[in-house]
């Protein structure tokens, strides 16, 4: 009964057998590993990208962060939702990266809408030198509120971002959960809807600790690579970041495990809703905001159940709804889920 | 025949083993795992130090660059060898992570005497507001150059940083091989020497990615989890960089490892001599810097050996002395070793 | 008819006076000059501070950004309000200065509340590592839309603050308007009402290029220095800055000329609200936010008078009301601002 | 008998002049003023460079810091001698401003040679991406020892520069004490010699507190102005700075206040000569360093000479060569250096 986070479960098997099937012999470090080049090739492939700049890192928050800095000037802004985990969850990691720019927070509480991306980023128009000079676009696919923007909605973004000549970078440490949402292609949820940047998760979803950003623009990327470098995120045995992800992509590896998140999910909320639970917004991939009474949180608590509450502690008047947020990983198994609800 | 370094080589197996053994059920992200909990004890008995700031994170250079930032303020300098790792081999990292303070480099080529360490110190006194401020003190130990300190060498150096009141770092990416080359334990070769922080590695040593720094005043904690988070370098399965260090530890594997890797360095380089191979000096370790006619370069390079060349081309006359390094990593095997001097 | 900003007008004959009385001679630079030793005393004395820590700079944001700088760390976050100076008129550089910090705006559109601000606190709490940590609390007084906290509102917020354990710091731009505003001691706006650190203005009220930053307790006092050397705001030839700031503070010049600016803008409020103008709020000091018919402001233009439109541009329907900004510094006339109100 | 800094002699009449005529009714802030309309006019006449970009800043540390930020990667080294100011005496700025970029120091302990500055930068070559990248030259004309380069050895150093493709900055405090000493046209010291941007020095000679930096390619205007304003370096009063420099150049005072004090320095040096006195070298400009024995040091600072000693303290033996640096600067008048070295 462990909801609290993807990144809670296990690495899936065939991630750690392919990197037990990396570990013989002698590699060359800092990414001139044959690994790597497969993985490129891959990537590239995948995203029908051919010149694409394709860089690994560990976290994903270094995923962000480092592909922000590249595309950001300290003098500038970049637009994110005001929920953005860029904002909240990385300890002004982007900030630090980019030298000091700023965020400029989208009020929207989940999901950007253009109206509103547009009114923040003209807003940073009329101060010339004094203010903020607007930078790139952020959008998070999936978002931290669980949602997933459709294929127009992304495009209706891109366009706005387009209007004022700004780069798009989009966070998809749950890139593959969303893309099983929608059923695209990964080049239709990135370039083809107006992506410049992505951070392509794969932590999240089954792997160890490795995440891509991919540049649909290669002239990023020897900046990338030193900026990677001056930041401490280039590995010397990067063959074992390259091998967690092939693994995950051999086979379709990725969207099984992020159909199977998206699907217990779904059944995890289907059964919230019969127990009486009210949603923030359907949740669209492995994440539920939901609300349920107190008693019932307590209840599975006690039984052992992990997950993140929301708006509320776990101690006060028994019928009072707290919001809570649970996540599916492609661990989680339905008879978790049944334990779970058979408690509410 | 892969003596490039000692990065290069594959992942112990019992190291991958222990990964192995750690992806089971689920475990709470960043740090809060019961892995963590037993890698803190582990390392804290080990050292003979019960209060110290354990921290783990996944390249050399974060290790290095963040305890280093946590020690110095942005108009600091820190002390360090002209040829320091942090100073040529970290693209700027320490600069970037400590807000901009400087490196002043003790001339030596190799290891800082007590005295050059004390001049550069000294110089930085009189200037008042416009010179930096005297900041950390940095040693690496391997040195850079495959020489290892004696405890009385450590301990004269840490005696000048005292004098100044001035904290010290040792970089201890190669911290097993050094400890067995001098048979001494990490109490010894730490902070019974004088020093204040340590980057104990694992990378270099078996693991596939793992340094652990460890303060011995816990003061310092918070702010480096605060300035780790910042950096983008918090695992969010932290379990499995605990699980690699565990595993790394137990049973004395990493002495053993240590150990191969000095034996096999200390068996190339009396091959290397009887080949006629001059040396930059005694190889302390695992790495050797040793020069050697260019024609038989040009046979091992021709016949597959692979190693960096240090002082010129391949190309050139076939009799001027080229030089180069050799690192020996735990996985080298005397048949390797063997295969490559008959070659010489 | 120069209303654009009180740094539009000539710096007053008596502060010229005291450059000019102060060149002559040699005198050592860098602070360590007689006039800085008098201007220090002045400065102490006025703010009943004896021991108080008292640095010049040239500018207001090189006073807000070093001021918060020396008080914040860069995983922190600085409570501001929504339309702080340092938010939208300083190009990030509380960011660059702090190394990266985040400023969080309190959603206030002026002054800030008290239950706003705790708000804003309590919001930063929950997230541990991954967020930002709680940093200093920025006021500004006079607002930037020019209003002035009574002393009891003033204390209200560095209650919040305290609660907290956070450092406030005063934006004083124009401090001695609000000083007049509210007749009260300099002391009595700043340390005896919780404040820790001010940006005492000289520039905006008669000096030519001058701010002093004041820390209450002088332990700030060294890095304060530091980090405004580092930041390249320390002057050679200090003895100017501080011999406008003796000019600017000897026989109450500044309050003089505080209080001139005050009254006239009462003077050209009251014209503006007998010409129909509508009032943002009623103005406490010298600055002026007020609507117009558009018709009018195109007359005003057309006959030279020089001030910001505020929400929108001087082409549209003639009756439309469109907001502006009026500032009066000390050198206005009642002539010029008859001469213009004639003219609405 | 004031020898020790060229900043710490008093304004020029004219310049303060200047400024008082500056003082009369209103003017656009932030550099919409027409004191910097015709001070660009004149600087751009004054180089014979009809495109160049010019900004002014209050300090010199500012113009250097502000100048090789814009020309600067954070993941690049700057090349400069070991002696150079924004290496000894500028508390990490260019560190601060570039976002931690290194400076690579040039063995010379004054003046670079070509061959010295071709070996630092070939060595910062084989390392990809795990060493700083090559950035910028910076050369310092007066140097920090009181040499001038001549033209040719000026081009030399630019001639290097170019074969690596990296921009040339010139730190010129004392541009107008170099010009004086080589004769020549201020194009000849700077584009026409391979400089790409100039720090173009006015406090040291006879300004209040002004530097002017130019960018011979207008196309780092922009940028230099955003992260001038992000400096905290834009005076919202820039009309007083413009002022200075107007009143600066006019009528060829610049000229006339360097030639006075080079002139002065060289009747010091002379005097010096004859007093026994030992030179570093032939001094070129305004700045002599000079061995005296300890004895007539401690008459001259008991009769109140103020210089800077060098190489050893007051106290010691009497005859024991002691090194010293005198600094003449416009005001220096022969009276005071004949006091003086009637002291020696």
């Amino acid at each position: 009964m462990f909801f609290a986070s993807d990144n809670s479960g296990p690495v899936h098997p065939k991630v750690l057998q392919a990197l037990t099937e990396a570990n013989s012999g002698y590699a060359m470090g800092y990414g001139a590993d044959s690994q790597m080049d497969a993985l490129r090739d891959t990537l590239r492939a995948l995203f029908e990208a051919p010149e694409a700049a394709v860089h690994l890192v560990a976290t994903g928050t270094a995923a962000n962060a480092l592909a922000l800095a590249t595309l950001t000037q300290p003098y500038q802004t970049v637009f994110c939702s005001d929920v953005a985990h860029i904002h909240e969850d990385e300890c002004n990691a982007p900030e630090f990266y980019s030298g000091g720019a700023k965020l400029t927070l989208v009020p929207c509480g989940d999901k950007m809408t253009p109206q509103a991306l547009r009114t923040a980023i003209a807003g940073e128009e009329t101060r010339g030198v004094h203010g903020p000079q607007r930078g790139p676009v952020a959008i998070s696919q999936v978002t931290e509120r669980g949602s997933v923007y459709s294929l127009d909605e992304l495009q209706a973004l891109t366009t706005v971002a387009k209007e004022f000549d700004l780069p798009v970078h989009l966070d998809g440490a749950r890139f593959a959960n969303a893309m099983v949402a929608l059923d695209c292609t990964p080049a239709e949820m990135s370039w083809k809807a107006g992506v410049d940047a992505v951070s392509f998760g794969g932590t999240k979803n089954g792997c160890m600790g490795v995440e891509a950003v991919i540049f649909f623009d290669p002239k990023h990327a020897w900046e990338f690579e030193l900026r990677r470098k001056r930041g401490a995120h280039l590995f010397s045995k990067n063959r074992y970041l390259a091998a967690q992800m092939l693994g995950y992509l051999k086979d379709g590896l990725w969207l099984e495990n992020a159909a199977k998140a998206n699907a217990n999910s779904a059944y995890l909320a289907e059964g919230l809703r019969k127990a009486g639970a009210e949603f923030l917004h359907r949740p669209d991939a492995n994440m539920i905001f939901a609300s349920l009474p107190r008693a019932a949180h307590q209840r599975a608590f006690a039984a052992g159940a992990s997950y993140h509450l929301w708006d509320g502690p776990l101690e006060g008047p028994e019928d009072e709804m707290v919001g809570a947020r649970f996540v599916c990983d492609w661990s989680i198994s339905t008879t978790q889920i049944d334990q779970f609800l058979a408690l509410l």
